[in-house]
């Protein structure tokens, strides 16, 4: 893209963005963040043919899928976001597309109070956008911290993504609730943040499945997790297994201490969403999560731990 | 790439890095900035056939390029960097380039004592190296802040990086002084510190060419600059128009009020550089920049504001 094409792209990003994006016109943004408050970071790109198709999505979704992908860093951190920069690379065939695009940025860094404080935007032969997120958080939320006798929990439904993709690499067309979730998630900064008050010990975002995210918490914190795989609230028409592995789900995996569990009902009653207990983590042995009882409905397994 | 060959990526890098890459394997990165200073952050991309042609440059040398370009941003807000982040696309064809690109990233972070702090690695059709990078400041160097009747100061010498990118464009082999300049930038962090702390009212970095940064300048700062184009200090073979022109420079631009000069031998004895005196800020007028004088020698205006 030439040098004048690129200011006329970012142009039609900041007319999209309006007062959302703010304090852009130096060589980098300044932001503030609470005295005593830690500043967290993290990167993250998605790239066309990569990370998604250009068929399965609209401009829109492509835009809101990887700004909530990016700040649902942030979630895992149980972090406030300061603020979003974004990095586009954009071929020629998407160049009427950017406004879409930066809608769909917009609404879902607006649903978090995210101002957008800076990027830049260069030809590129696919699409990629490449988010920073900028965070704050007096004690952020790691993926150590879980110790023998704490209790897993997870927030949400399970499934919906890996199903979709699933359906979308056959050439189906996917489910709706499952499409729903795999093209609009949402990142759980609120349901975090609340967490993270009630005193959650260790947790992550849930970007690889399920399972593969519960191993990266325990062997952070060394330990092993033994997840009751049945447990965790599903879509309808996925499996168990088929739950444990969907990626791309944006949920939150955490940790408590059994004798400081948080209220579910209150979490569900203030965010419209489940928080279930599906395991609890035990001295680190061979394998960092054991699965058992796949096949067993959905609460049947630590019902002792619900209060 | 595959997730395991991702994962190998992410290890030949931190390996590469060694203690330079602290605090990785969270989501995010945590960073604590004084109290009382503001958080600076800026992204920048280097991608292969955009910014950079592979014949052009070794592998180290464009993880070096691309880093010292997205920590420059960092100079130009005269702040001290506290962590980047490298958001690489990887296509297989540079897989195995991988630890040389590292090595260039690491020694220019290193070289202005800043931590990788994060990242991540995707496979890509182009080699594409996304940086952010993080600072700090008590109050940040801003375009804006120049008045009418401030005096013009550029660090460095000017057009080696325009005569060298000629060159390379038209198949030619670049003068070796040409080449350093090109292909070996350092970001102007101390020195931007320094200048700050001498009561810099606003700056830049040069990436755009002098002309069009100082246009930069002048639109932020609601001024006018006229330059005098021939007093920039040149490299051997090039002309003051070109010299102008030339981008990627990565030197500073700022404005001093009249009555506050920084001390520029002390600046040449503490850098090894030069601080040029190459104009002064006027009411803005129709054109945000202004050249007299060009072909007039070095040394030739602006005579009277050197002590």
């Amino acid at each position: 893209m030439a040098h004048g094409a690129e200011f006329d792209a970012i142009r039609d990003l900041l007319a999209e963005w309006g007062p959302l994006a703010s304090g852009i016109g130096d060589d980098a943004a300044v932001l503030d963040v609470p005295t005593g408050e830690r500043v967290v970071i993290s990167t993250d790109a998605s790239i066309e043919e990569v990370h998604f198709r250009r068929a399965w999505l609209t401009a829109e979704e492509i835009g809101a899928r990887a700004a909530a992908a990016a700040l649902s860093d942030l979630a895992a951190m149980a972090s406030v976001p300061r603020g979003l920069l974004l990095s586009l690379g954009v071929p020629e065939s998407w160049r009427t597309s950017l406004t879409q695009i930066a809608r769909g940025v917009g609404r879902v860094a607006a649903s978090v109070e995210c101002p957008i404080v800076g990027g830049n935007v260069s030809s590129a032969d696919a699409l990629s956008l490449t988010f920073t997120v900028v965070g704050s958080a007096l004690s952020p939320m790691r993926r150590r911290g879980a110790k023998s006798g704490d209790i897993i929990f997870v927030t949400g439904t399970f499934g919906g993504p890996g199903a979709a993709l699933g359906a979308l690499m056959e050439g189906r067309t996917p489910a709706d609730a499952h499409r729903r979730r795999f093209a609009a998630p949402a990142p759980r900064i609120a349901e975090a943040r609340w967490l993270s008050e009630q005193r959650a010990v260790a947790g992550i975002d849930i970007s690889d499945g399920l399972r593969g995210d519960a191993e990266h918490l325990a062997r952070a914190s060394e330990v092993s997790l033994v997840l009751n795989g049945s447990s965790a609230p599903r879509v309808a028409g996925v499996t168990a297994a088929e739950a444990l592995a969907s990626g791309e789900e944006y949920e939150l995996l955490v940790a408590f201490r059994p004798d400081e569990l948080p209220d579910r009902s209150e979490f569900e009653r203030r965010f419209g969403l489940p928080l279930t207990a599906i395991g609890v983590a035990v001295p680190a042995g061979d394998d960092p999560v054991v699965i058992t009882d796949v096949g067993v409905e959905p609460g049947g397994g630590f019902d002792h731990l619900r209060r």
